[in-house]
């Protein structure tokens, strides 16, 4: 689908072949390497824990991993109970941006470096995420956003959750194309995280997007 | 699903049965006939054409009505063409809140007031659209919100368009639960629209999220 060359500091090429899976050759250079393939929410502390990379050393070329594990449910941080919830629909959950058939919905895969503190992912909007005709639905945007700063506020802090999002749509993003959303960490103050981010096109000469975001590290002993 | 008797001055019961369908009893006082059925979207300008309504006599008690038709692809409105946009997927088109099966994403009917220039809109997240574990996604709250907001701003100007959502997240909505979602046209000044938001349990006693949002309303004559 996307084929991106090297032309962000992003692995050398990467290759996303369906939906949930891609191929991606890593560079040889240090900044490449530093590129490590961010597999959101379930798999934010493994990253976190992982020893840092350089040198090209720590990757074989030609990488392919499966992205579609589903989020194994947790009884931790479940919001006050209330009378309206639908139990039985309950049992059915599964993560929001997983659950288009391949080629229909969010198609994407993030990558995270830690050296700078930066998350990019490589999104197509397929034809089910629809706003105005032929244009991607400006909550789908949003959606995207919060995963990829989400992703990077977890590969940060843990367990986190979103307290602001501030989303300006500068341009309408094309429908079934591909676009980068660049997140950078900009600080954290006590449990807050201040994360920014942008949606360019893939050549970098289009502006789609800007946001801000805070995000707010839970405390895994309270309830929220 | 959501039963719902006239606590926010919508019409005097409304029942969602399924998916896309409800049935609506409407009241008798002119506070109730107020309230009309907001068709998201493709039905904006329809509704904006229609006369003013009062004293009840507007429409029968118990209107029942489909709100799953799809959204016919316009041709107005395209962004500049992409060299990254997949032209057989794009065919695929349709509306992001009406693609998943009935009760597993979006469910949600809206109303609109036009002596109030409110539109309300009942509003339950299905399993599918689950972020943290228990919770709804983020991205699907402000994708819900943008509707919502939208919905008000093509009631109020024809077509329009999403500049800014500024959204702080107060409390995370329980999957599966019924929501309000209030909204309000507070101001508009040339083609700027500001429209204030927010998202309630249904008996208005937990806040779970506060929005404002820009919306410019475009030249049919220019491409955005």
């Amino acid at each position: 689908m996307a084929d991106i060359k090297n032309e962000i500091g992003l692995p050398a090429a990467i290759r996303v072949t369906r939906g949930l899976e891609f191929e991606m050759t890593v560079g040889e250079s240090a900044v490449a390497a530093a590129w490590v393939l961010a597999r959101p929410w379930n798999h934010a502390e493994e990253l976190r824990r992982a020893p840092a990379r350089g040198g090209g050393s720590a990757r074989p070329p030609g990488v392919r991993a499966p992205l579609g594990q589903e989020l194994r449910t947790r009884a931790a941080y479940l919001p006050t109970a209330s009378k309206l919830i639908n139990e039985e629909k309950l049992l059915q959950a599964k993560i929001f941006t997983r659950n288009f058939e391949d080629g229909l919905g969010f198609e994407y895969v993030m990558f995270y470096n830690d050296v700078e503190k930066r998350v990019v992912c490589v999104f197509e909007g397929g034809p089910y995420l629809q706003g105005m005709p032929g244009c991607l639905h400006g909550g789908a945007i949003a959606t995207m956003i919060d995963a990829t700063v989400g992703t990077s506020a977890m590969i940060a802090e843990g367990i986190v959750m979103t307290a602001n999002l501030n989303i300006n749509f500068k341009r309408p993003v094309p429908l079934c194309s591909v676009v980068l959303i660049n997140s950078q960490l900009d600080k954290i103050e006590g449990r807050k995280l201040f994360i920014s981010c942008n949606v360019q096109s893939v050549d970098e000469k289009t502006l789609y997007t800007e946001a801000t975001s805070l995000f707010i590290k839970l405390d895994p002993e309270k309830q929220v």
